[in-house]
């Protein structure tokens, strides 16, 4: 079901500034990498909150007037993608809604474990649900909480909660940024003159001219008001489980984010990978563009020379038409055509950052093989993924994932290349600088990070009990 | 005026396939970077032309139902780019009208350096024009002129007109492809099972799985019809002016036109850069994507190592909202950002393809000076553009470009680099093995290939003499 | 505030045919009179509700494809109406939610008295609302019922709200229809084949080709489901208070409602009115449409000729574009302009069915006069309106009615006519046959029916006295 | 084919005003009930023509953003209706084209009977067609005319035509409007303030508040310049043949053309018929909106009370969607239903217009016979349609009307009335006061004004003689 599956998101917000939607629609164009499929911004003029959202990518949904339509010094945004199909407005964030204390918008990256739960509790209770979104059960929460101020429910709701978030709060006066403790997803910290900007990476900061100041902490709460900004830590805190597959394929190269640049450790992961898996090749080609960084560490490290042999089409639409007479590697065609000349007769090494279900890799192999390569080398600057992500990312059934049910060597065939290497999961904790088992490997590894409750915990019995 | 400057475009074309509009809308889809303002496909039942044209992307103009609405098994399609503001649906191609012979669309990549008279001429006659475009002079020449067949009455047109032009005709039961005698922009010539394809380039033709036959050589004429291929060469021969310009920038780097790959020969431009203009750099950066293949040949020459310091934001729109407070280097800012941690205290050579105006150049090497960069030795794999072209590219007026009117190292202090090199005329003549002459670098020198006619000239009492 | 001010609106519902939405759909069709703002359909294949809600006309908003979208054997609509300025998607119905027993869909007729209190209570226990609408309390009161079926938890809900209902509800495998114990609204029942229909006129049956069976009784709550239909009245009787405007303008000429058809009262008003108020004029001219059936029987009693001299333009747009230059009657002149050969010269008795704030009728009087007419008696086919409706119907504040501060003589003046009659309020009881005074005429008397409760009332303290 | 059809089509022209293309978007908006399927204006600013049209309805086509963008002291517009199937925005007016003397837009109200011939020599001289209208035919003619001005041009050019048109030219700096010798189409002069209007019909005038100065009369051409406004006589007098069917049915009935009000001579129509085919009838009823004038006439003449039994949905869409099953009389009812109570019983006689294929007459009389209707008397304010017209209303071919193969009591038969009468022509003559034999009657009679050219003629000879 949907909603039990993590999605794709990035989340921007701004306080105090005079252009603040501007600001916003600016930020989320910045992290539209991470998210497609929907965009929205909610924003405050001190009076009321005024949202919209819609379907599409953040340059077609901002109009000048829809913008104009959103005054006020502050403001939240949200882009987000999921699984095809399952699309639908109501699901668009920011969420917002009216209760007893006035209105509230949240905009929320991450996924919750015990949502299911919590859920069932709610609507016992008699609370109405419009959505199928797990930030729905967050605003229930906090509408529950008896605290006096936002920052105070907001906290009583997220006690209840387990799992993986970047939480984005507005209400009429105040805008609040909270990152779970294991600190899962990446959030930042910045300033513009004197807004308060909080967005998932740092690019979102360099678009709109704004410093960098720092990451926020894992269980941290900040409180931005007219009395400035406030920071609480109100969680018990816990060893950091920071999702190391941002650095492997999420987020964006100039961005900084888990204490690192990510371009520089995502060259590493192929420096690293070129020592573990060298190959006799002529040549090194990424695939673009995922696959860049890593191919420029690789080909450094093995001293192959780097060519950009798969050209990428920039005007790849929606929706493609395809003709009912099958073309030979039509879907793949459509993003990525070989350079003849340079893959003839040659052996090849192909970087990538990881393989999922295999059937694109393949694809790719073939067009490759079929430009003339005479060997092809497959390296993926990251272990074989053999577990779905609860946390967040959007990664299909386990049984979807090549890796869960086959090996390195089924794989080779599979894909039909001569040789296929993956970086080790010891590699990818060496070229991240994770010494205190501060990531989260769970993708890889099955090892996560967080028991998942069942319904027959005492969470249940918990809820409502101080009512 | 509008029409007198040409336009970027590309064409492609298929007769004798059941699925004709089909892979007509995907070979424009693959030439798309020719020309992203509008784009139209005309098909023929072998009883009417059927015809759709509008502005936008391929990818969003031809929707299933609108494909649905053009059956038959030939098509033409054309792909069109136009300086800002002239943009009108009017303009766009395929032109098609009726006249006493029937219908006929043509689409048209080049311009024409006497369309001026032929235009006044022709109204003195009492024709009536539709568009400012140069192509709908070669319907009206055509519709007057009195010759049996089409090809005849298309020879019979284009021996009046002078300039650039690949052409596609398409009637009821024929297509025609010319290209110009001096052969200015590519033509290529594929296959597909019994279907014949012409395109601008030949990665129109990976796309579909056609295959690539041969160049349409300049001044030919192929008929395709029931009873297959017919070729002509109907025109006085001249030598040859190959644009130069589409190895430098204009064309897919997978594409094979003019005898060879674009992407090695950019490549080779770079490694005759490195040897021209060597760096004193710790890294190479290319401007993302036009200088990639240059900056890989440079750095492999100059043994110093590629990184890919500038990330691309893939989601441009085409309308974009600024805010009213200016944010520094806002406009490059939109597209590109670069990677600090990779040019902080560094020395960088930064490697594009050309300078148009220079102002996206400083803007460039402004935004990576803030980042850190300690010195900049900016490389241009072409060398300065001083004059405008005629013949079909939409380069700005000469008093707009650069190097009309400033040296090299006025340009390099303008832009803020340290040093600047550009590739010398004759390095880019050793690179595209011209030996005999047979290319034209009319922007690099002045030296265009045509006579511009006035309208002293006695063409005017020759085109209607013999009626 | 919106929320507190009734709308116009329309239902329909269908349970028990294969085509249930497309019927939906035609019967909104027929009663897009009661509401051009905002239309939506919800259906029921048995496991979930498929929605669909939009702005605009109910032809515009359901195409074939959304039509598509919303299978199964029953469904339920809405039609709707509000003020310019307070439209918003988030208002339109039918309003959805998931509780605890699953899916639930509503729609709406009529607004609550009580809406307030409710609304702060439901918040202060933690309900979040969406929308602003009433019918989302209603919802929550519900969602907060233990009663063991959709119906029984309806009528806990029910009998705590306060105020003028026509309801119909949407469960997985139920529909219910509800009437408010006044019954000001109505709504009537129907069957086609063997299908249960309700709307809330007769003539969204003829449109469908459905039988109308009898009206839904005011306190009536009917439940149809697999079993059938059951009829129960669980609200305690009241003297019903029949809401006497629909006769005078709101209703449909060939609907029946509260006993009667609505052109035959509507033909009896105007009887009435020429006898109260005889006017020495050439010719009667209705205002279109409205003034149609009262002014042939103001001209069939007064025996005066029925010319149409005021010709409607068919083809109103939404949004109208006014020159910069102001022309005179402009406004009206958009949908009405006078046939000059009738009115020149002549005494003229326009006939229309009320007055609310006077400007318009301001205007047609103008506008009439211009096109040279001698003399203008104006009657209105109904009492002077000097109260707001808190009932359902949309009528201004009471400072706008014109009535409610101004004499008859005075309007007669304002808008410059000759002379002006009204109905007298006894007349139009007589002419709808009220006999127990079973109708309400608040807008004409200020007699309401309900008392408006305070929020000092013990409504809070039972609330939630039983959970 | 189309184009040898004629199609309804209405005109609006303004010159000398600052706010041209807004009086004339409000002008086309009151001749909308002319033509529904697309519209046009072009206005010019003394230097270029501006131009919008698109399908759809005036208030849906022209925003406040299109209005902005069509600047200047002039401007002329179009509507038109075509039928159904070969819609298309090629064909849309006004017609623009660039000649040798410049830009020229022309509307057209109308259609020529040697249009074909016309065509094949212009395209046999080498001329390009663009559309299929008759229009283009006149603009490809003054294309070729040596005269020296615009107006010289137009009338060398109309000599050559024959058919009805009413015609709005628009230069840079010139309106010209030309009304054909037999004025078929009424057209009318006025004047706002200084500036001058040409429409078809007076209904326009009203709207903007202009001033009705005359009709313009047959063979008439009015240039209207910075000089002032000039009158010419060009074309040899025939005898005028005024479309009868403007009064009949196509005009609106607030308008004034060929010296009539439409209302007044519509009602006499129903006078006269009442004296013809008097009825046994309780009630008179009209079908809405076309029979209400000869309705109130006729219950005048024969004393029988009129009643509106025929209640119009005044929100019909363009398209409709209807269930799969079969409801009986489907089609009428989405736009009429029957008042039972009125025809319960009852001896009703209903008043229409015209009857063309008499399908959707045979709907309505079983719908009001379902409806409980004892007799029903079907009269009708026109002589059958036996003959289609060549002159600019698009009636169906001549084997689709119904009076031109059966006899008046075989429709009687066919549409279930109990009897049928229709007006005589005779009648029609006295009641449109045609005393000198200046009206067509050729749709009701055959006798066509003008002799149809055929190919043989000598006219082919003459179009290029002085060339």
């Amino acid at each position: 079901m949907k909603g039990e599956w993590g999605e794709h998101c990035g989340i921007f917000g701004v306080y105090g500034h005079p252009e603040a939607a501007n600001l916003t629609y600016l930020g989320l164009y910045a992290l539209q990498h991470r998210g497609q499929e929907s965009a929205g911004i909610v924003s405050s003029d001190t009076q009321t909150l005024h949202s919209y959202r819609n379907m599409g990518l953040v340059s077609e949904i901002f109009t000048r007037d829809v913008l104009k339509r959103l005054p006020g010094r502050s403001a939240i945004g949200h882009v987000r993608y999921s699984t095809a199909g399952s699309s639908d407005l109501k699901n668009a964030q920011p969420f917002t809604a009216h209760y007893t204390r006035g209105e509230l918008a949240i905009a929320h990256n991450g996924n919750l474990v015990n949502a299911h739960i919590l859920r069932d509790e709610l609507e016992a209770h008699g609370s109405l649900f419009q959505s199928s979104m797990d930030t729905e059960i967050i605003v229930h929460l906090i509408a529950l909480s008896n605290e006096n101020n936002l920052a105070g429910r907001a906290v009583r709701a997220l006690k209840q909660v387990e799992g993986a978030y970047c939480l984005l709060f507005l209400s009429e006066n105040e805008m609040i940024a909270v990152r779970d403790p294991h600190g899962f997803r990446p959030l930042v910290l910045g300033r513009q003159k004197n807004a308060y900007l909080v967005a998932s990476e740092t690019c979102a900061f360099d678009l709109i001219g704004g410093e960098f100041e720092r990451e926020i902490e894992p269980g941290e709460m900040v409180v931005v008001n007219e009395d400035g900004l406030h920071s609480f830590y109100p969680f018990t805190p816990v060893t950091p489980s920071h999702c190391v597959f941002e650095f492997v394929y999420f987020a964006r190269p100039d961005s900084f984010i888990f204490g690192r640049n990510v371009y520089a450790v995502r060259r590493e992961l192929g420096v690293q990978l070129a020592r573990e898996h060298p190959a006799d090749a002529d040549i090194v080609i990424p695939t673009p563009d995922s696959g860049f960084s890593a191919a420029i560490g690789y080909g450094h490290e093995a001293t192959i020379p780097i060519e950009l042999g798969l050209i990428r089409n920039h005007y790849v639409g929606r929706t493609f038409i395809e003709p009912r007479q099958s073309i030979r590697h039509f879907g793949v065609k459509i993003k990525l055509n070989p350079v003849k000349e340079l893959t003839k007769g040659k052996s090849v090494a192909v970087v990538d950052d990881s393989i999922v279900r295999a059937t694109t890799s393949r694809k790719i192999i073939k067009m490759i093989r079929r430009a003339g390569a005479e060997l092809i080398h497959v390296r993926i600057s990251s272990p074989p993924i053999t577990h779905p992500c609860f946390f967040g990312i959007d990664t299909p059934m386990r049984s979807e994932l090549i890796a869960s049910s086959h090996s390195i060597e089924e794989i080779n065939r599979y894909i039909t290349s001569d040789t296929l290497g993956y970086l080790s999961l010891e590699g990818l904790k060496r070229c991240v600088g994770d010494e205190n088992g501060s990531f989260c490997y769970a993708c890889f590894s099955g090892g996560y990070p967080i028991k998942f409750p069942t319904r027959m915990g005492d969470s249940q019995l918990r809820l409502f009990e101080d009512r």
